[in-house]
């Protein structure tokens, strides 16, 4: 049984990008050379979240217009009269959606539905540089 | 220290239904023989969740009653206009509450509250065959 | 590989309460001298959550309106009819919330970011006793 730790950087373009990282969720795990076990995928930073979803345009959008409604950005902010960075949505969105998501691995292959990805979803006002942690523990 | 892996299958009928499946995942635990550690209850596929509430009818109207809200069944979504399978509502709950929940369990117990019971959501626009995967990681 | 218990216990005085457990949970994980590994922090009950967020007030008022929005006080409540003890919104919040955030450690210390904060949110009614656990995974 063992830990394995892995990164993933990537570089978003502005508020509301949602980025497939399946991909490199699931080779991380395969250069763990573990076969079973969980996966824990985290971000650093309070304005951005980590979930599941099917990855196509339509749903992006849809996502967005629903967070839209939970914060709208339009709303007054007390983090902004303290702030002024003018994200205080981003940050209420990012606790709700929440900052990792935790996935089985079997087999040594990620335990995801066919329509169903692994995304990081940039809820702050510009692009940022993002790391992500991706923790895998297992046998 | 090991990996034990679980399944469970349940059919759901229709949708906004929920499911008490704090029997199962405490079965699933109890089969490993695992003493400590943690359980994550996953679920396969980008329309439906996981979580924990208290149990009782009147709390699984409230919760359809919220989800509405943040995503209402009438609501103009990007999906329906390419897919037309009207469940672009179901998506977005669905990555908001989140697929999975991890559990910890002492002396073969899961910890949760008298009152908090694990549940699958069913958010598509129809009953599925849901297949959950339970991840014990514990010694 | 092992895996270590911790406990955190807390009172809270009110509902909307927000407490920041960043460094009783980084304790917890230094107590149990692993390197590397998960800790999963989960509170048994179903009107409080746990998330990851900016711990400063103007963001604890923002969170707290946010979840207004998604379950408001003063909406009707299934919940209340049947059990009159004036917390339906709590329930309904804390599901969609989550009961737990699962968290990577490495060499010691949790992966969090600068501005980013383990904590605890009340949402019953009225103040609380709260146990959460802590649960780390590693070696």
């Amino acid at each position: 049984m063992v830990v394995a730790t892995r990164h993933i950087e990537l570089d978003t373009r502005k508020e509301g990008e949602i980025v497939d990282i399946t991909g490199e969720v699931a080779d991380a795990v395969r250069s763990t050379k573990l076969s079973n076990g969980t996966v824990t995928v985290f971000v650093q930073g309070s304005t951005g979240a980590v979930t599941t979803m099917e990855y196509e345009p339509g749903l992006i959008q849809d996502l967005r217009a629903a967070l839209e409604r939970v914060a709208p950005r339009d709303a007054s902010y007390e983090h902004e009269r303290r702030w002024h960075d003018g994200n205080g949505h981003s940050h209420v969105r990012a606790s709700i959606v929440g900052p990792s998501v935790t996935i089985p691995f079997v087999d040594g292959k990620l335990v995801l539905g066919t329509w169903q990805q692994v995304v990081f979803v940039e809820l702050d006002v510009r692009g940022r540089s993002r790391k992500l942690i991706v923790q895998a523990v297992g046998e």
